[in-house]
């Protein structure tokens, strides 16, 4: 199944940068990164299951938030990209 | 239709930073933010493509970039949320 996972994390103070880096890191280990906060997952149900209850414990859901999109069987026709395929490092933001 | 539309906007110069103005202003005017880069669009087919066009336009293709996922006519049934609603202004990142 590929679902979409999308995340938010305040970084407003270190910790809220370790969340960043530990949940940009699950996401990179399990799932392809197409934007910055933007990970497509093409996994298994239950190994899905396993990175969304892993993901969930490293967030503050208080601060946090992370969006899981299921797109189905069709999916690639669902998605259309424009402009830069790479990304610059993520984990290098700051927020004022 | 229902469009999940993603940005990545590259803010490492002053130009990037207005990049990023214009194209979270254009998606707010039409969209419904969930994340920070991440919005909702419920629009007509015709509407939809105005908004891809304006978006197109607004981005550097050499840095930045947009994605759009269509989510079909059951797309509440394929989203899921884990933690905070709310964001913080997205405007005030930058990247070091």
């Amino acid at each position: 199944m590929m679902v979409l996972i999308s995340y938010d994390v305040c970084t407003m103070d270190s910790e809220g940068k370790k969340r960043l880096r530990k949940v940009a890191k699950e996401c990179q280990n399990h799932a392809q990164r197409v934007q910055n906060s933007v990970f497509e997952a093409d996994l298994d149900y239950s190994s899905f299951l396993k990175l969304k209850e892993k993901l969930t414990t490293l967030i503050n859901p208080k601060t946090d938030s992370l969006r899981f999109y299921y797109l189905g069987n069709n999916w690639k026709r669902r998605v259309e990209h424009i402009g830069a395929k790479e990304t610059y490092d993520p984990e290098g933001v700051i927020i004022l």
